[in-house]
């Protein structure tokens, strides 16, 4: 499908018949979306890509190129002594997670730059058509999630104090949500292959935020039942509702179609559904043991100092 | 063709049957690519988008989608008093260039960053197998370059002085060449259509420097003729060779092949020709009245202090 890559003016791409391409591009810069003090190199490489590929899942589109620009300052470029360069052991962490989609790095430009800065752009396949969009939601539809939320947050609520002890193996293991999380590329391909769900969006800048998005977008509201969300087991109710990046699929499906436990190894969860937008109803609704309340997005807001 | 844009996690395109696509990524930032004391936002818009539009024409290729990550200072993003922000006469100069040729901005990313920073990601199409590239220029093909060389970095290096004085109508026209570069798309996709040219670049970073990108990437040698060069009326032949930005395409084509003197109202000039690459032969050669010289790249290494 990449019928040139690095080398030329552009690169080339052919796309396969019955297909349409799926676009997005991710900026990531240090001290907003990582924080060079915090993040291993390898962490922000993958965290870059795994946020394009999230949005690739969300449309349950199929990668097909990548492209990467780099803007690093001089000694990110350079190896310290018999350390790798740090902009090394970015790219290692980047193309790891590529190479389990056989993704190519089909072009990108580095430049030096005084704040490091990676954007990436992702190409992916989707069947004509069929890609899952977030405007098609419809009150009576029911509300689900892939895997856990919360994950993420609570696990860079943790990096601070962690990073004043050595890091043991079960302390990076807790911090992988955060620094090496998975996107759901093959749920997105498997609910668009069974045309399964009426829409979908990746949770990015957490539940409330990204469930308000698909909202506005459908033109609907939605109630979130508390008693069923998949809360990570490091992590508290406020951190699964509001916590950002981590990149679940948020979708929904009329009440008719069956939906299974677990697609492809990752779990299933009905979390809520889909009502009609009201004058006088919240976007969203968050039932609870105690109650009902509006859920106001309070998505994660990057690492802004302000 | 682009059947989804901004609102959605992916924008969505369609290619044409009989087309492939070509993908390009050009990061701008300010103090390497641009200065915010010296280019007007509108500038460094037309700048940012011209840069991508010139690879597709390098290619052939006609413009399809355009996306664009911005990261930019909170303060180029609010109005300062009446005036309005600088993010809105920067997009205003994209726009506007992008109006010419009909092409949408189907996505993008908009984030805080100390310091101001555009990447642009252009999608075009091109007939399968058609696309000009730089690895097909063969001993014999004559060497041919669009438009006038060095202005540019004539206007660049009168931009200091000017800035001291009013910016009259005269001074403004004389700064176009860097401040407005004219991408030639046009050019690119004739000597496709017509099949005229065996390889093609574009002058981003300066003759001396593009010049060798083809000849390294088609295994040869060229031969330039500097008293053939269109030198711009403001540029010296240093500027000519060496100053980049000029936005023309330099191609090749086979002796056999009739080039017309202007393509679509854009002066073109036969300036050299492909020689084989030998041991002993500098990769390009400058002949002048006074004898033969190695010309080795000394392109435009943007506005680094170093």
């Amino acid at each position: 499908m990449v019928r040139l890559g690095i080398g030329d003016d552009c690169a080339l791409l052919r796309s396969r018949s019955g297909e349409e391409l799926a676009v997005t591009t991710d900026l990531s810069i240090a001290g907003r979306h990582f924080r060079l003090d915090w993040h291993p190199p390898a962490s922000v490489g993958h965290r870059a890509l795994a946020r394009g590929l999230s949005d690739l899942a969300a449309m349950g589109a199929r990668p097909v190129a990548a492209f990467l620009s780099l803007g690093l300052p001089r000694d990110l470029i350079r190896p310290s002594g018999r350390r790798p360069a740090w902009v090394q052991s970015f790219l290692q962490g980047l193309l790891t997670l590529g190479k389990m989609y056989k993704l190519p790095l089909a072009g990108g430009d580095l430049s030096e730059s005084p704040v490091a800065m990676a954007d990436i752009v992702l190409i992916g396949g989707v069947p004509v058509g069929r890609a899952l969009l977030r405007s098609t939601a419809r009150p009576g539809h029911l509300l689900y999630v892939t895997g856990s939320l919360g994950g993420s947050s609570a696990a860079l609520a943790n990096l601070a104090g962690l990073q004043q002890h050595r890091m043991t193996k079960k302390r990076t293991a807790q911090l992988a949500p955060h620094f090496y999380p998975q996107p759901r590329i093959a749920q997105g391909r498997w609910l668009v292959r069974y045309g399964k769900a009426s829409a979908a969006i990746d949770l990015s800048d957490g539940l409330s935020t990204d469930l308000a998005h698909l909202c506005q977008e459908s033109r609907v509201a939605a109630e979130v039942d508390a008693a069923l969300l998949p809360i990570h087991p490091d992590a508290s109710l406020a951190q699964a509702l509001n916590g950002g990046e981590d990149y679940e699929l948020l979708f929904t499906a009329p009440p008719s179609v069956r939906i299974p436990k677990a697609i492809a190894g990752v779990p299933v969860t009905q979390i809520g559904r889909i009502l009609p937008a009201l004058r006088n109803r919240p976007t969203i609704t968050l039932v609870t043991p105690q109650g009902s309340a509006p859920l106001r997005p309070q998505g994660w807001k990057h690492f802004s100092k302000n």
